[in-house]
This record gives structure tokens, C-alpha cells and sequence, in this order.
């Protein structure tokens, strides 16, 4: 079984993009025309993904949004699982952490039942409740670092008293918890971070990051791009939500959605290729 | 409307205890006899709280466990939910966090949706991961601060350049967030971790306290209801699950349950009389 770093690459090299298009299903910013159930929810994102395919790496459904809708939303979660094609990624941003038993559970439900590729975790409890989702072959578990929102600060950019910050201790700690086993450690790096981005990879060259951050919030695609490779130019996927998702009210938000996602993939391929 | 902190102290009142019975439903451990399907999780879920709810202050079903199940889950859930009585405590043990719109979804969910009192939080993402969960008024979002787990010491333990470990900091920064909100800040202590406990109290002298990891993994009872009570008395919720859910394999489980529920209370009495 492939590695997800090699999925990945492979990923990168088919698209010659690095693009995470993130399903955040906002009833509130659905297209007209779409009914605000199961199956226009269904039909939305099927659209979105059967449109942009062909120029994504992964889709990242955030799992709070399909929560909001109660039990409907993991059946409607389970449906899109089977829409992704197989050779593209499906990471679960469900920045979960909870202590050893519970976190076998909620990687039972992110891995084994939904067979997602990635999941998000937070490591504020520490490696024992991380290392449940590190028994999952082909998986990478990605690792809240330094995260997209102004509040980041409050504690990620901490320092402590070895003179680090609290999130290159996060980082260079995850990243060992993976040694020695079947699954994989990823950091999430938000994009509005790229002058802490420089210095993080130099910390863990090896490591894959996922980049939220980019488009609405802010985030600088090149200066991304340039700074958050891994050693062997692959190793990082930019994640872009709303800027594709909703990029048309009307009829024509799948198409719209295509052109959004066609211009990044463009921006994206001098560092691909 | 009464705050969170008000319905706890009647509560307390009404039991002479504040045991919070945790709902972490492990398909491996249920009694003999039980179908492990939606009816035979909610049989079990509402013998549960039917045998124990004149000694319970509080349920707190860990989303996890109903995760596991699929869309199932969080129907059960939701049936859950009435089948506690009106003057009981429902807190989803969700540990969740993510940035503002994502976390406003979340807060809709269980707060919304779900109609729970309390939901646990996790601080990595700072204040605008919390906000969204303040703005219903009578709940309690719990913010992990110090958790029971061995590698709660990973991060929550590191020292920070003024002296202050990571956890006291979230602490004080944390309860700061509740200011003029609707609702309110509480915190979730490790039983496990008395010995910092009183410090913590000192802290934060009216914060709600959830704490876990009295029983199974080995907590000290008195020692944490001697020092983690509010300024006036009250304040806190010990949670066990397993003890109590898992006290018999066989038919006799509720009165069992009822039994472990018992002796807990009978061992809070004179801290609340």
C-alpha cells in the first residue's frame, strides 16, 4: 500500500497543483436553485467535485458543517466519500483529540468507517491521543501547528522557556510520535503565516503541511508555495474553501467553481513542474 | 433564564453530589444481552440514566463513541437528549475548535441543534475559535486546560518564558473570554492532577470545573472535591463513565450502574451539606 506522501506526490504530479478544495457547506452561501437538503447538499457537492477532478489533489470536508445538519450529515458525508475518485485524496478536517480509548474511537469513524486519506487532530493532549490514528496504514494525520486565525496567538505563538515558540515544540514533537509506525504525522500551517513558514520547514523538512488560509482569508499563494515544500519539492497541499465553492450564485456555480480552481492550479504549476 | 453555573449549584442541591455519569458506549464492553444496534445502544444509554438520574447532576455522552456509529450516532444522540430530565445537565464531550465560521457551526450543532448545556472545547486555536460558543446563554463551553491523560505533560506542562505553565495560562487567558457574554467559561481538570489542582483553584476561584478521571484511571475523589470547588461551594463536576456503565456484564447493569452511582454520591455528601 502507497504511503499518502507518495499518494500525494502522485496527486501533484497529475495535476502539477498541490490544490485541497475544502467542502465547507454553508446553507447561507449555497447557489439558487439548490434545495437545503440531503439531496441538494449531495447535489452541490458532487457538482463541485465532478467539475474541478481533474485539478485537485484532495477535498477536505469540514466536518462541523456536516454536523450542523444532525444525522443526515455523515450519510451525506458517506455518499461524497464514494464521489471522490480514487486518486484523489479525502482528508476529514475534524480537528478532534481526546484522550486514548476515545481517540480509537473517532479514528474507527474517520478511518475505518468513512476510509478518509488524512484527518485533522489537535494536539493540545498530547502524543497518546494522537497515536490511535497512527495504526492506520496509508493515512496521514495532520496536526494543528499554527493555525490561519488571528487568535493563533493566543497560545500557538507562546514562547516557552527553551526560547521556542509553543508551535515549533508542537511540530518537531509530532513529528516523532510517527516514527516506527504505520501512519503518518502532517502539520497544518496556516497560509496568513508564511514569515513563520521559512523557519518551520527548515525544523521538519520531511513533514507534509496543509495550508488553509489561502483566498478569502488572506494567505499568500507564492510565498506559500515557495517556503512550504518539502525537501523533495512535493509534501504540501494549499487548501482554498470559498473561493471555489461559492464562486457563483447562479446556475453556472459548478463551471465557476472550475474556472476558480483552474486559476490556482495555474499559479500553483511553476512550483510543479 | 438561569446560567449554567446556577442550574449546576441546584442540581447539587438536589443530589448532595456532582457526579457527572459519562456516556462513552463501547459496543466491546455493553452487557451481555443487548443488541448492538441503535435499540439496544439507547436501551442501554436510557436504563442508564433511568436508574441514576435522582443521583446524576449531569450526563455527558462523548460525541466519539456515537461518532463511531455513523448516522446512527448522532440519531441516538438526539434521543438521548430528551430522555434526560429537565433539571439534569447535558454535556457533549466534543473537544472541538476551529476558526470562526467553522466553530459558529459547531456551536449551532450542540448548542442549537442538540439543546446541550455544556459542551467541552479545546483551547489551541485561541479566543475566536470560543467566541461563537458563547453566544447561547445558559451553557458552559468547557475549555480543556489540564487533561487526565500521561501526555497531557507533553504540552499543558511545558513552562512558559514568565514562569507560568502552558495550562495556567489557557486558564486565565480563557476565562477572560467570558466577559459580557451570554454564556459562560468553564474548565476541564484531570482528577489525576491534584497536585496542581489547588493552584489552579487559587487561579480562577469561580470558574466551573468538569473533571474527569475519577475511577478507572485512577483519580483521588476527596482530594480533588477538597480543593476544586468554587469560592462558593460549588462549581464542580466529577465525571465517571466506566464504574458506572460497565459495573455488570449481566441483566442486572442499571441497578448495578445504580449501585457504583450510589456509593460516589454517598462519598460527595459531606463536601455538600
Amino acid at each position: 500500500m502507497s504511503t499518502f506522501s507518495e499518494k500525494l506526490k502522485t496527486a501533484i504530479q497529475r495535476t502539477h497543483g498541490c490544490l485541497c478544495v475544502g467542502l465547507d457547506v454553508d446553507l447561507a452561501k449555497m447557489p439558487k436553485g439548490l434545495s437545503h437538503d440531503r439531496d441538494g447538499i449531495l447535489r452541490f457537492c458532487r457538482s463541485i467535485i465532478e467539475s474541478t477532478k481533474d485539478l485537485a489533489v484532495a477535498y477536505k470536508p469540514n466536518l462541523a458543517f456536516f454536523e450542523s445538519l444532525g444525522p443526515t450529515g455523515f450519510e451525506i458525508l458517506e455518499l461524497l466519500r464514494q464521489s471522490v475518485p480514487y486518486d484523489t485524496l479525502f482528508i476529514a478536517d475534524a480537528k478532534r483529540g481526546d484522550i486514548g480509548n476515545t481517540s480509537q474511537a473517532y479514528a474507527k469513524a474517520f478511518y475505518g468507517l468513512l476510509t478518509s486519506d488524512a484527518i485533522t487532530l489537535s494536539p493540545y493532549m498530547g502524543k497518546d491521543s494522537i497515536e490511535p490514528f497512527l495504526e492506520y496504514p496509508g493515512t496521514c494525520s495532520f496536526v494543528l501547528c499554527l493555525t490561519s486565525n488571528p487568535s493563533s496567538a493566543d497560545f500557538q505563538l507562546q514562547t516557552l522557556q527553551n526560547g521556542q515558540k509553543l508551535y515549533e515544540h508542537v511540530a518537531k514533537t509530532a513529528v516523532q510520535w510517527a516514527q516506527g509506525k504505520k501512519g503518518e504525522i502532517g502539520l497544518v500551517v496556516g497560509a496568513t503565516q508564511t514569515k513563520f513558514l521559512k523557519d518551520l520547514r527548515a525544523l521538519v523538512p520531511d513533514t507534509v503541511f496543509l495550508v488553509p488560509g489561502v483566498g478569502t482569508q488572506g494567505g499568500d499563494l507564492q510565498g506559500v508555495l515557495t517556503e512550504g515544500k518539502t525537501k523533495d519539492g512535493y509534501g504540501i497541499l494549499v487548501n482554498v474553501s470559498r473561493q471555489v465553492l461559492y464562486a457563483s450564485q447562479e446556475n453556472d456555480f459548478a463551471e465557476a467553481a472550475r474556472e476558480q480552481a483552474k486559476k490556482l492550479v495555474e499559479a500553483m504549476k511553476p512550483h510543479f513542474s
